[in-house]
């Protein structure tokens, strides 16, 4: 379960935001030595998200009419079909079965499905281009 | 659905293994302008996997001598509390509700989750380390 500072799911620059992963203490173990990584890979519901395929499976990213009407796949928006978020965020710390990170866009209490150390070799693509709208989309927010 | 040549879950190289992903009839309006990225996210059931406490909490990575006792939050491995895999892949090609990919860890008919597009912004860290033993395991796949 996410603890953040922030409770509603709007756009806005999360790369600040500290927030908590509380782990039942059932699993607590399985957080064993995640501390010898920089990074982690958070896997969380959006559980406050509702897809309707009438508006959302294809649409303008952010409801921006300077963005071009692209399909859900192939956008980051939060109303999927299955809305499962991943973030890739800095571990901070850990402490016992809480981990602190930064730059987790998940609201309070969103149930965390799973947490997987960052692994350059799998998770940094090298040569990856994206289509010029998401540089401006991206602009405002890094 | 994944469909790929690959049909047992095995410790392996996949980074040259070609598979499609089946997206269904309904959803495939989603895919608009997927080809305008280079990579994809996955995120799939792994529905092989089933996870014990006894062995699977802490374990050493790839059941391999020579790999520290580490905890399922620390490792990729596939039996976790939730079995859920993230995999970046190279997208190949979009042919109506199939999509085609290279290096995706998924056995043949995987279900799959979600597509995501990747975007550097948010997928890609800069300075990520990771412990010693990840460069050891992935020695043999890199």
């Amino acid at each position: 379960m996410v603890k953040s500072p922030v409770k509603e799911g709007i756009d806005r620059d999360w790369g600040k935001v500290i927030s908590e992963i509380h782990v039942k203490e059932e699993f607590a173990a399985g957080l064993h030595d995640i501390g010898s990584f920089s990074h982690i890979v958070v896997i969380f519901e959006m559980h406050q998200a509702n897809f309707s395929p009438e508006t959302d499976l294809i649409r303008r990213p952010q409801g921006r009419d300077d963005m071009p009407l692209t399909g859900i796949f192939a956008q980051r928006a939060k109303h999927r079909p299955n809305p499962v978020g991943i973030t890739s965020v800095r571990l901070l710390g850990v402490e016992g079965n809480i981990l602190r990170v930064q730059g987790l866009d998940a609201i309070d209490e969103t149930p965390v499905i799973d947490i997987k150390p960052y692994f350059p070799q799998y998770d940094r693509m090298e040569n990856a281009f994206t289509p010029e709208w998401v540089d401006r989309l991206m602009k405002d927010y890094f």
